[in-house]
């Protein structure tokens, strides 16, 4: 939201700056005062597209949680090397670790997916293959998607100012993952009674569903929230959601499946007054 | 979510198909028994691309909440007539009637943000052109994009199953739209207490602004919700939204414009426990 074209300082070159600076990922970045050089896609954006130079300034961030102020020392066709400059505060990342458990979307949905849920704070995304879902696991490990999707989440920290990039962990099918996986989100002792897993249903899918309002209102520690396909959810794969934790639904309307995660990380945000 | 494939009735063609039945906007539907002539769009879609014939079934709802099983009578190349049939229930539109007053984005983003926010359930949706905008109010003018909007609408409602078709109000000139705009949403008496008005703004905008979470839980009858441009609000256009009602905020982390208003809409909903 706060993006806008302004001129770099001290040049007459256009960038599209945000009020707290250009930032790049930076996973190698060790301390203050130290150098670290951007790997490539981070060299071409800053050389090629943001067109700096030495001396010009920005940030790194490393992808867990810290952030630097920083300068270039050099630019050359393939590498940017950067002196690293004193610590900056970071946005909170918030109270509750969520894991999205989410059912591989077609196309660029997924990407979309990744996007938002990066920017709406959720700490890992485990993608996941469903019987209803609509691309084949051999065909995501072939294509390399979730190298793809962690450029995605690269880039969506990046924009919304997140120091932390949440790990794409390696897409797993539904069926051998549960109920371990679900497992994951246990909550922290004594962090509240919220179950480890929330899997959202359509209302027609479960009639023993509830309002995701109706939840438990104390932040767990963790949580993992599972999302479906476009097709839903199959009976067997609700049986087993409902095993390891809750079913929840987001009212009586049909959300898109690529809406679903927004509307549901936005609901449980606010539910936990993260916002 | 809830879309999938199947076979429509006794025929081996095949159709995208909910649980609930393929849904017509016809707004001139009056009452079960009579004939409701089926409009351009509406009509291209179920005899053309659908290739419903004579005797199949759907369902019509007419925009202002009511919605009726129907039976097609004719399908000729320009339109498609059908018997309306016994009505049916609805889903129940949202407790509070949220109009979101949102400044225009460019290029297709605006009419995502039209579709997100009808299947999130707002009661209409007021366009505006303000000072940061990259969009000018006479091009919006010339293009009928108030009439694109429109059928994103009727897209969205059909889609996500509401038989309420949100008006989309024509497009105005933030400055003199407000402080007299945003008095629309004036709550309802003894509805609660909260402002007329809440204006989305960035943490780093406003000092004055609280968190989404913290303004008062009790749902209004109706609220305006204002999201601004790609840039931001300006400070005198912040200044007018906090005369009006409160300025709040949706975190630390930067989100997209185009995400602003489905985040704010599922936090407000789940704030006044609609899921």
């Amino acid at each position: 939201m706060n993006y806008m074209a302004c001129p770099a300082e001290a040049s007459g070159r256009w960038v599209r700056h945000n009020p707290s600076m250009i930032r790049c990922f930076a996973p190698d970045v060790e301390a203050e005062g130290g150098v670290v050089t951007l790997r490539d896609d981070e060299a071409q954006h800053v050389a090629r597209v943001l067109r700096l130079r030495a001396g010009d300034v920005l940030r790194v961030f490393d992808g867990r949680g810290r952030e630097f102020d920083a300068v270039i020392e050099q630019t050359t066709k393939s590498a940017v090397t950067v002196r690293v400059g004193a610590p900056r505060p970071v946005v909170p990342e918030p109270k509750v670790a969520v894991t999205l458990a989410q059912a591989v979307l077609k196309g660029e949905k997924m990407d979309d997916v990744v996007r938002d849920a990066v920017m709406m704070g959720v700490a890992a995304i485990q993608p996941l293959f469903t019987t209803r879902s609509e691309v084949t696991l051999s065909a995501l490990r072939r294509g390399d998607r979730r190298g793809r999707w962690q450029r995605v989440a690269v880039a969506s920290a990046k924009q919304c100012g997140r120091a932390t990039v949440p790990a794409i962990l390696e897409p797993q099918d539904f069926e051998s993952w549960a109920p371990g996986g679900v497992q994951l989100g246990a909550p922290m002792p004594g962090k509240g009674s919220l179950p480890a897993c929330l899997m959202l249903v359509e209302p027609s899918a479960a009639e023993r569903a509830v309002g995701l309002s109706n939840i438990d209102p104390t932040p767990p520690g963790a949580v993992t929230l599972l999302v479906g396909p476009e097709g839903g959810w199959t009976p067997r794969e609700i049986e087993c959601g409902e095993a390891c934790g809750r079913l929840v639904t987001l009212g009586a309307r049909t959300l898109r499946a690529d809406a679903v995660p927004i509307v549901a990380l936005a609901a449980l945000f606010a539910f936990w007054k993260e916002f």
